[in-house]
């Protein structure tokens, strides 16, 4: 997502030419250009499908749109499978329209997870709850911290659900340090991805997450927390940004493998 | 501030009209029609001040920034005892530009507020620390959640230093109803605000506060934490609201009023 302006097969040479060993797909350009043929793109390049993004969206009351719902999650794990990719990231979902009940959204998560566990693992993929930064809990994500995701995917064992730490959505939460521990102990960090905070924040606070070294978080202290916490698996860059997707994509990669390496090496 | 197109005079005839007996003020229109004009207007209306907001900016390194922020504290908790206000909001301050620490900031808070609470205890003054939304936590406040700002405030007496418990910046918060027994417990509920959860949020997230029934938040749950906790304080409703301030003033004061009493009366 952080050079979306390229093609699949831009995305994958750019990252070859980069040393980028493995990537984050996401479901809509990896479904445009095929799911087989992302997979076998990807797979003949050398390279990994570090997580797919994102299932979830799964606090809907009405039972059709739950069912629509658990539907594409499955398809999402399918999908998952298919690129070689082991973790399927998830985005909860806000607020139904007019419901002003956070409680009641986060059990209807858990009653989701219950279903998509057991079917994902079955297929080798490992669920990831995302916390997203609260100012998304009421239209996107009504799970907003470590400790919220890390109650909900305790409820299942940790090869079926984890979570997914974005720098971006925990970096102002003092008590973040100690559940990225929790999850490291019980084997559920299946995710962890950087992003820097910048303001000020645009219209709708979707596209505004700034590249590594621009904003106020301190990148190593964040890696130094996963690792401290038993975490070796990829780090993913993921930036939503307005301006860096009108760039040059190939441009774009190499600035963030270089901050990367300056900020987070 | 929900009605900061009204005049001071306007505000005053506004609220009596409208049987709204107490009001919060801001220290830049207080300033502009006279701190001593205002204490008279209000006074002699027979409203109370509700609080005075606001002091704080408190976590500038640099020793001259430092000493003119704990220099317009002491000013501010002047003018809320020229307006017979027992409670000065304190929002605390983001980070200095170009850092990346805030424990170090959260620490220089706690420095502050041991040099102001004394001073405005002597004056019969409290200091309400104001944790904001996460949002604002690099560029306005690095105080985000209740249990930070309980954390800073019991270091002092309660008649010092409490809090301000704002359902904008709290709602997404399942922690926040144990924060605010821990609040009550020790007497620290200094400030009661209400402002409603409106998407999508506009850009700089300044401005887009809902008025009372246009969002996410259940007034009446919140309301019920407090007076639990054994709030009997006044409710103050702080709305920044683009969509509001170009409206007639008064006509906002009495929907604003009509909503309180539909939503959390």
């Amino acid at each position: 997502m952080t050079v979306k302006q390229l093609t699949m097969p831009e995305l994958v040479a750019a990252c070859v030419e980069s040393g980028v060993p493995g990537v984050g797909l996401w479901r809509e350009p990896v479904r445009s250009y095929g799911i087989e043929a992302t997979a076998r793109l990807v797979r003949d390049a050398g390279l990994s499908v570090t997580t797919l993004c994102r299932g979830g969206f799964l606090t809907a009351i009405e039972p059709a749109e739950r069912a629509r719902a658990l539907d594409d999650n499955r398809a999402a794990v399918d999908e998952a499978a298919t690129l070689g990719s082991d973790t399927l990231v998830l985005v909860s979902g806000g607020l139904p329209a007019g419901s002003k009940d956070l409680r009641g959204a986060r059990e209807r998560i858990a009653d989701a997870l219950a279903e998509l566990g057991p079917y994902a693992a079955g297929r080798g993929v490992r669920l990831a709850v995302e916390p997203l930064h609260p100012m998304y809990a009421a239209d996107r994500c009504v799970v907003s911290t470590l400790a919220q995701a890390l109650d909900l995917a305790e409820r299942f064992p940790a090869d079926q659900v984890g979570v997914a730490v974005d720098t971006y959505h925990v970096w102002w939460d003092d008590t973040a340090p100690a559940q990225i521990a929790r999850a490291g102990a019980s084997g559920r960090i299946h995710s962890f991805q950087l992003a820097d905070w910048t303001t000020p924040l645009p219209e709708g606070v979707l596209n505004g997450r700034g590249q590594i070294g621009d904003g106020a978080v301190d990148m190593r202290e964040w890696r130094g927390y996963v690792e401290a916490a038993g975490y070796t698996g990829p780090i993913e860059v993921e930036l939503f940004n307005d301006g860096l997707w009108v760039r040059d994509g190939r441009e774009v990669l190499a600035e963030t493998v270089a901050r990367f390496v300056e900020h987070a090496g």
